[in-house]
C-alpha cells in the first residue's frame, strides 16, 4: 500500500471542477468539497484518464442513450489519495493512493445480488448523466470502490486500472486461457489493454487496426503480433479461439466471427454509431459460436491491480500527454484530434501549467 | 431394455430404400443389406420422423450449403431393432429397440476430443449429402450411437429422441434451470420439444407462433403458456431469462433479445433462408446478452431417453401421420403442405398401406 | 401476489417473542415492535418452520462454532405479511404475504460483490447468535429479502421456501440437469426438498435413509425411488451423476463418492458432530470427482417460489404439526423427539391453542 | 514445425527397449519395430522423462491399483521424430519432432465422447500395465496423439510437455485466472510446472516444500515466491484463491484448504501412499470450498506447446541428467536417490555413454 504525503494536510482546499456547460464548452468552477457518506472516503483526485466516451459527451452531449441534460463533470478513469473518511469508513488510511472504481451499484437488485453489478439499472457511474465525474479535485467514493495500489504504480497508472479492467472483463467473458489465440480488432487503449490482459491470461493476441501508427505503437509497447486490415484480410490471419472487437468499426464483427474456430467466443466491446450489427446465422449455428457484449466490468479491480503490479502491462507507457484541470477541454480535443495520442490524462491538482 | 421379436428372425430380408433421385422425385429401390463394421450393429429401421430439412432436400435439393449431388436416401430421426452385429459389437442384444443417433463423428479431431463432436468437420450425418439416411430397411450404425429405449417407448417415440435431443441441447446451451422464464419462438416440433425440455429442466416456457392452430396444439399437449405474435408483441410478454429461437422467421431474433433480462441467454436454433441476422449492438452490450447458435447436439441421447421415460414429454402425441416406405414422398409432401401435421413418420417395414 | 387482510389493520400490536433464555428454557416475552429501517419492511410473522439447527441451539446452546451467549429468539424459516415500511421501502404493498430470506449480507465485501453473499463474513442471519430470529410477531427485514408468494401458497408453504432454497442451492452446486441420476442420503426435510429440487431440474433422485418410516413418507410424498441403507449397500444402487449428502451421518460421504461416475459431483449439505470427514484420495483422482460443501444459498428465492408455484413440491404436505408461539419449546422438543414429524411450524400470531 | 534429419534415413534400425523384468531388474532387449496402424505414426523416440510413477513401478512393481504382472517397458514422458506412417496417417511429415501424448482412449465411451478422455476406463497409457512405455527406440502412436513442436524446443523440452500438461490441467480444474493467488505444495517437477502454468494463466503462485534445496531451485528457475513449511505454517501465508496439492504429503490437504478464501478451489494432484485424506467438513461448508482430484489431462497438448513456445516455462532448465537407454535403471535410481535432481531423461538412441 502506497501512502503519499497529502498536498494539503491542513484539510481540503477549495474544490475546483471542469464542468461541461454545454457541448464544447467547459468552465472551471468552484464546487463544495463533498462530504463523505457513512461508508465513503473523500478522495483528492490525482489523475484522470480521458476516455472516448468523455469526448463524445464533450462533442455531442450524448453517448448512445445517455444524454447530458444539465452541466456535467466529465472523467471516470480516476485515481487519487485518501483525504478523509465518513463515520463508518477508514479502513484505508489517509494518504493512500487508490484506484477508483467509478460505478457504484444499488447493491440490492437481482443483478447486484447475483454479482453482475455492472448490469445494475440503478448504478451511479462517474461522468454518466446525471452523475458528475472526476475532472475535479475531490470526490466522495464508497470505501469498497477505492483500491490501494502498490508503490510501483503512479497515479496515472492507477487511473488506467479502469480501462485495464475493461480489457480483463472482456477476456473473462471470452474465457481466455493458456494457449488461446485471440483476435483483437482496434488498437486504441481498450484494444491494447485487452491484448495485454489476454496475454496475461495465457493467450496469444493479434492486434488489428487500419492505422499503421497505432499498430507500430502496439509493437513498441510489446505486443508483437499485429495486422493492418487495410493490407490483410482477417480471413487470412488463421483461426482464433476468441475474438475481442474493440473498434466499433462497421462490418468488423462479422469478419471476426468468420475467423473463429468451432465453439469460439466473440466479445463485442467497441461501441458503434450505427447500432445494428449483422451476423451470419449459419456460421453462428454450424460452428456454435458465442457472441456477447461487454459492459464495463465487475469484480475486476483487484485482478487488474495485481496484474499491473507484475509489470506485465506498461500502463504508464500508454500516457502520451498530461493536462492541468484548467485545460481539460484541451485534453478532450487532443484525444479527439490526434490519433497519435494513445491516452491523455488530466491532473486536477494542477490548475494551469 | 426393450426386446422386440424380430420381423424376420431368419435373417435380413431385402433392403428397400426410398431414394431421392432428383428434387421431388423419390423411387423405391433395392439396396444391399449393409454389412456392419467392426464395432457396428445392423439395425432394422422401424420408424423415421420427417424433418424440415428432409423436406428442403426433397423440394430444393439443398439445405443451406449442403447440396444433393447424387441420389440420396433421406431421413435421420430414426429408431429400429438390432438385427446383427459386427465382430467387436454386440453388447446390445439382438431384438433390442434402439434410438439411433444419426451423426457419427471422426473421434480424432480437436472438436471430437473436446466433447463437441457435433462440430466435427468430418461428421457423417444421416441424410446429409453424400451420406444416405434412414428411409430404408437396414442401417449399419456404430454400437455407441445406438441407445436401447425402455419398453414404455414405441418405435415412433424412439425416433423422436432425435428432435428431443435438439431441444435438450438448446436448453443446455441456454443454461436453463429451476425457475427460469423461457421464451420460445416457433411452435413446430423443435419449438415444442425445446419447450418440453425447458420445462423438464425446471423452466417455465412460453411458446410463441403466428399460427393459432399450432398454439392450440401446444396447449393440448400440455404447454399452457402460449402467445400469438400476430396478436401480441413479444415486448409485452415480460422479461425472460432465456430465449430459444426455433422458427427461423425474419427479425424475430432481435425482438426476442429485447425481451431478455440482463445477462440473458439466446440460442438460435431455427435456420432461415436469408442468412444474415441483425442484432442491436447496444442491447447486447448494456445487458451483456449472450447469443449463440445450436447445431444438432452432443451427448444428449441418454438424457433424452431418460426424460422420455418419465412420461413428461408426449413424444407419441406429436405423431400425426404414419406412412409406409413406398409413400415416403407423400410423407414429405404432407409435412410441407399441411401445417396441422406436427410430425409425420415413415415406417420402412411397411412398403405400402 | 397475495394480499392478506391484516390481523390488526389499526397498527402493530404488542410484539411477543419466544426467547431462549438458556438451553432448554424458552420464555414468552414482550419486545418492542421493531422500527423498519430506510429500506426495510415491517413483517408480521405468520409461520416459522423448526429447523434442526434451532433444536441444537435449544438443546445445547450451540451449533458448531456458533454459540448462544445471551438470550436469543430462534427460528429462521419464516413467512409473514407486510405490516409497514421504512421511508425508502414500500414497493411491496401492505398485506402481502412474503417469504423471508433470513440472511442479510453486508453487500460490500468481495463475496457479496461477487454474488456469493451466502459467504459474507458479516452476514446477519436470523436465529444465529447474536441475531434474533423469527419466533416473534414482528420482524424488520430489508425489502429485497422479502418475496411475495402467489396465492396458491399458504404461509406454512411460504416459510418452507427457506429449506427448499437449501435444496435448490445444493442442486445448483451439483450442476444437476435433465437425465441426471442423483443419490441423496438423508430423508429429513432437507434431503426430501433436495430430492424434489433435483427432480424439478430434470434429475432422477434416489433417496436413502436408515429409517423406513421416513422412506415411506418420501414415497407418499411422491419420491418413488428410495433405498434403506440398513438393507442395501450404496454400492449396489448403481452409478450416479451427482450425490447430495443431507444426513451428516458418519462415513456416508465416502460411500456416496464411490457411487459416482467419473467426473461426478458431490455436495455435502448435512452437518455432522465430528467435523472430520475421510475421503478416498485415489478415487477423487482417478475419477476426478468434485466435492464441495453447501452453505445456505444465494439468489434462490425467486426460483424456489416459482418452483413451489408449479405445485411440483408438496411443501404444505411436509408440515406435520403446528404450534402456537407460547408452545415454541414444545415445537422444538417434538422435532427432536418424534422422527415421524417431518416438519413442525410455529404460528406466532397464536399465543396459545 | 521442426524437421530433424533422421538418424537412420534408410529405415528403422533394430528396436531396443529397456524392459522391467521384475522389480529393480531392467534388461535391454531387442523388440520388433512396431508396425504403425491405419492412423498411426511410427515414432523414433528421442527423449523420455523419468516420472515418479516409473520409479514406483521399478522399485515396488506397482503404483496404487496398477500392478506390473509381466515384463513392462517404462517411460511415458516422451518425444521423438516421425519415422513412418500407417496407410491413413501422414499429415505430419517424416522427420518432424513431436511430443507424444501417452494415453490413447477408446474414443467411444461416455467419458471420451464428453471430452473427458482422461477418464476413459479403457485408455491405453504408456508404461501403465500391461501397456509398454517409451524407454524404447520406436513407438507406434495414433497421429492425433503426436504434436509437432516448434524449432525452439529441444527433444528434452518436448518430452516435458507431458508433465507441463499435468500442471496446466490442474490449473484449468482450479479455474485459475488473472490476479489469482495460488498455493502450491510440493516443489518437484509437477509442482514447479503447475506453478509455471498458474503464472502463465495470470496467477501468482507460492511454491511450498520442506526441502530448502528444491525451493532454492524453484527460485533459480524464476518462481520468486516460495515458503519452507518446516519454518513457516501455511496458515501464516495468507489467503489463496486456489490450492494445488502436488506433494502427496500426509495432512497437507487439510492445511491447504484452511488457507483458501471462501469459494476457493483445491485440486489434489499428488498421490499418496495412504489413500485416505481427512478434510474439515465445516470449513468445506461454511466457505463452500471445492475439492477435486486431477488425473492426467485432456486436450492440453496444444496449449502446453504454445506455452512452452513463448519461453515462459524453462522446460530444458528442469533437466538435470541425461542417461542412455542402456542405463535406464540408473536413471530411475538417480531420480529416487538424489533429491537434487529435478528431472532425469533417457535418450533411447544412445545405448551407452
Amino acid at each position: 500500500m502506497q501512502v503519499i504525503p497529502q498536498a494539503a494536510p491542513a484539510g481540503p482546499r477549495a474544490n475546483l471542477a471542469a464542468v461541461l456547460e454545454r457541448p464544447r464548452r467547459i468552465e472551471l468552477r468552484e464546487l463544495a468539497v463533498p462530504s463523505p457518506g457513512e461508508r465513503e472516503l473523500l478522495i483528492q483526485v490525482r489523475s484522470v484518464g480521458v476516455c472516448g466516451s468523455d469526448v463524445h459527451y464533450y462533442e455531442e452531449g450524448r453517448v448512445g442513450g445517455f444524454v447530458v441534460r444539465s452541466p456535467l463533470v466529465l472523467g471516470h478513469e480516476a485515481a487519487g489519495v485518501v483525504a478523509g473518511a465518513g463515520p463508518h469508513a477508514g479502513r484505508i488510511p489517509p494518504g493512500t493512493l487508490v484506484a477508483i472504481e467509478p460505478g457504484v451499484p444499488c447493491r440490492a437488485c437481482p443483478q447486484c445480488r447475483a454479482g453482475r453489478y455492472n448490469l445494475c439499472p440503478d448504478v451511479r457511474f462517474l461522468a454518466t448523466p446525471p452523475v458528475d465525474g472526476a475532472f475535479t479535485r475531490y470526490l466522495a467514493v464508497p470505501e469498497d470502490f477505492c483500491y490501494p495500489v502498490p508503490s510501483s504504480l503512479t497515479a496515472d497508472a492507477a487511473a488506467l486500472i479502469e480501462p485495464l479492467s475493461v480489457g480483463i472483463w472482456a477476456c473473462r467473458r471470452a474465457g481466455i486461457g493458456i494457449g488461446d489465440r485471440v483476435l483483437i480488432t482496434g488498437a486504441g487503449p481498450v484494444g491494447l489493454l485487452a491484448a495485454f490482459a489476454a496475454r496475461a491470461a495465457g493467450g496469444s493476441p493479434t492486434v488489428c487496426d487500419i492505422n499503421p501508427a497505432r499498430l507500430a505503437r502496439a509493437r513498441d509497447l510489446g505486443l508483437q503480433h499485429t495486422a493492418n486490415l487495410r493490407e490483410q484480410d482477417i480471413a487470412g490471419l488463421g483461426r482464433y479461439d476468441a475474438f475481442l472487437e474493440c473498434s466499433g468499426a462497421d462490418g468488423i464483427a462479422a469478419a471476426g466471427l468468420a475467423a473463429l474456430r468451432p465453439a469460439g467466443q466473440a466479445v463485442l466491446v467497441g461501441m458503434s454509431a450505427g447500432d445494428d450489427i449483422t451476423l451470419p446465422l449459419s456460421l453462428l449455428q454450424t460452428r456454435e459460436l458465442t457472441v456477447t457484449g461487454s459492459f464495463r466490468y465487475a469484480n475486476t479491480y483487484p485482478a487488474a491491480i495485481a496484474l499491473a503490479a507484475t509489470g506485465a502491462v506498461p500502463l504508464a507507457g500508454l500516457v502520451d500527454a498530461v493536462f492541468p484541470l484548467g485545460r481539460a477541454a484541451d485534453a478532450l480535443q487532443a484525444t479527439r484530434n490526434d490519433p497519435a495520442l494513445l491516452k491523455v490524462v488530466v491532473h486536477p491538482e494542477d490548475v494551469e501549467k
